[in-house]
């Protein structure tokens, strides 16, 4: 068995994914978890990282330190990873990194053209681990006129393709998106796109009402009731009405959109606002997907909101001709699903195929991903 | 006949150096200029440069759409040369593009790490042309402990090395710097180091006394005499005195140091002065290279200071034993060197070879240059 690593560094800063994960060189389509670990940041790196996100506080000299700082960072964790299992770097097949996202411009402003810009120097984990590195994967895509995200939907295409049913992937993070995978897809058949609002409607109201961060396993929706004025509000919202591929930001279901909110339902209670607002997030996720919903079909949720047993409960009464699942239902790991699409994406670059989905980014066609620092 | 493009744009910002060289795909050995240009930069891309070396001035926002901007003025320079010869982009066997420099930093400072930054995006250069792309020499060398530079020495070991001659190559730019390459050399005996004041003593003499940009032909400097007193000051600089190899910056004999000679010797005529300070400049390199100087000797001297031809001429005095030549002498041209140098590096990096010369970076050992993007 040989094993690649893929690493990914979230814009939320919450630390650095590292997926150990089976592979065989010559086969495109098997890949397997191996182990999962997650590398939390320093303070300060948090900070110095925070000042090089920002156009305000980030200067040309710190953002070129900073590259390679943060390529040792992530080939110790590559390090840390590898020693837990006895593995030695150099053993490794390749190592795929996504890089520290600092800037993504996926449309022009005055002066400035579409581009991104991940940055944790794939020379400096080379040279550190004795392996091949692949990185970058979001470059080529914008080259070729795509908005070089969502990058995910080509691994979800890879391992959760089947012939015979449907398969819809649904991440519940912040906001919520969906890749709709249908049955003996080809790749221009995938769909990606998002789907409203993910926990941040509830974890706002958590925060308001109970001082906690996020409401755990859907208790306190659970414990209350649907309030039908409320909830109309809640679907009167300009993205429910929306037909057809949508995105949305944070903006738009942020803490203001909360606020304004709760000041015009000032007598719903703590819980029925919970309950309420968590079936609205399942109908907001049903009536994107319901149109696009064909024969036998499973839903496979991923991201913190599948660890919401209430939310989950009403996505499949929103949609009982679905089966609902989460990832761990099928084996896999929520946590580990963005680091293992590196690996994905990285095999396929090392092998000189196209992983983008340009049905997904917007691209005129498929290209390939990534650069390879030997 | 197979063809690469090379790409250099240097920090003088004068233009994009591109090079049309023949090559064999399998013959590590072999590369013939096939064509030379440099492309000018606008002034307002010149401007939006500048805006981005200065941590003052610069921002991720800038550098992240910048990078993606000078990718395809990258390509469209390719594009020009390869339509001038009628050849298709895509039919390039590869594009080898150093980037342009944002900032380098070889040794730390407070709260950052040595480091290297290059943009001039890859991924848009090989999307445009349709040609894999190797980019971003510098930053390996600088992961195994080097300082990322010259990096120019390891294609002057493949183009001039010979079994019988010793051969230097000598850069006459702002400053100047030697590599020195002993007759039947491994890479390991490759010296490269700098030499002293190149032109920017001469220059600067020029600009005071005539208001030109140089010495043309070093005529002002043939119509003059030595000056003794001022040649014994000028020897007396500590770089002069110093032993074993060597660095220089352009702050030591700048503007700053000419105007203070100046002062201390204001009746020396206008053309006394600049053959003093061509004869100086031809006596910092002689007096560098003189103890590494062994058997039959070759310089071939490169860089603008190899069109003054008084300050070839003072040279060939100087190292009498030693066969004083220019790179057109040999066929092969100045102007076109760096950006020929990358297609040499790139060419190894595609057969998975080194490419970093450790005696002259300081690196710990020989490592792959650059990243590939198919």
């Amino acid at each position: 068995m040989e094993y690649a690593i893929g690493l990914m560094s979230g814009t939320s800063l919450d630390g650095i994914d590292v997926a150990l994960v089976e592979i065989k060189p010559d086969d495109l389509t098997f890949y397997r978890l191996h182990d999962f670990i997650s590398v939390p940041l320093t303070l300060e790196m948090k900070q110095s990282i925070k000042e090089a996100l920002a156009p305000e506080t980030s200067d040309v000299r710190q953002l070129c330190s900073l590259n390679f700082e943060l390529g040792y960072l992530f080939a110790d964790a590559v390090k840390t990873l590898c020693d837990k299992h006895g593995l030695a770097t150099a053993s490794l097949n390749f190592i795929a990194s996504h890089g520290q996202t600092v800037y993504h411009l996926p449309d022009a402003l005055p002066g400035l053209i579409p581009s991104t810009l991940q940055i944790g120097e794939s020379s400096v984990i080379a040279e550190m681990t004795g392996t091949m590195v692949v990185s970058d994967f979001r470059y080529r895509d914008m080259a070729a006129n795509g908005q070089g995200a969502p990058i995910v939907p080509f691994s979800e295409y890879i391992l959760y393709r089947t012939e015979n049913t449907q398969r819809i992937l649904q991440n519940i993070g912040g906001i919520s998106n969906a890749t709709i995978i249908p049955a003996g897809a080809s790749l221009e058949q995938v769909l990606a796109f998002d789907t409203g609002p993910g926990n941040m409607i509830i974890d706002e109201l958590c925060r308001h009402f109970y001082q906690t961060e996020y409401d755990a396993d859907g208790a306190y929706a659970a414990a209350g009731q649907v309030n039908q004025a409320l909830l109309a509000t809640f679907m009167s919202h300009p993205f429910i009405q929306k037909v057809g591929p949508k995105t949305t930001g944070r903006e738009e279901f942020g803490q203001q959109y909360v606020e304004e909110l709760l000041q015009t339902f000032p007598n719903v209670s703590a819980n029925d606002w919970l309950h309420t607002a968590t079936l609205f997030t399942a109908k907001a996720i049903s009536t994107s997907l319901a149109p696009l919903i064909e024969g036998q079909c499973e839903l496979i949720v991923g991201g913190g909101g599948s660890y919401n047993a209430t939310l989950i409960a009403m996505l499949q009464a929103e949609l009982p001709n679905v089966k609902v699942m989460i990832q761990e239902d099928l084996g896999h790991s929520s946590e580990a699903k963005e680091a293992m699409a590196m690996v994905v994406l990285g095999h396929h670059t090392l092998h000189r195929l196209p992983s983008n989905v340009p049905s997904a980014t917007g691209a005129s066609h498929p290209v390939i991903l990534g650069k390879v620092t030997y």
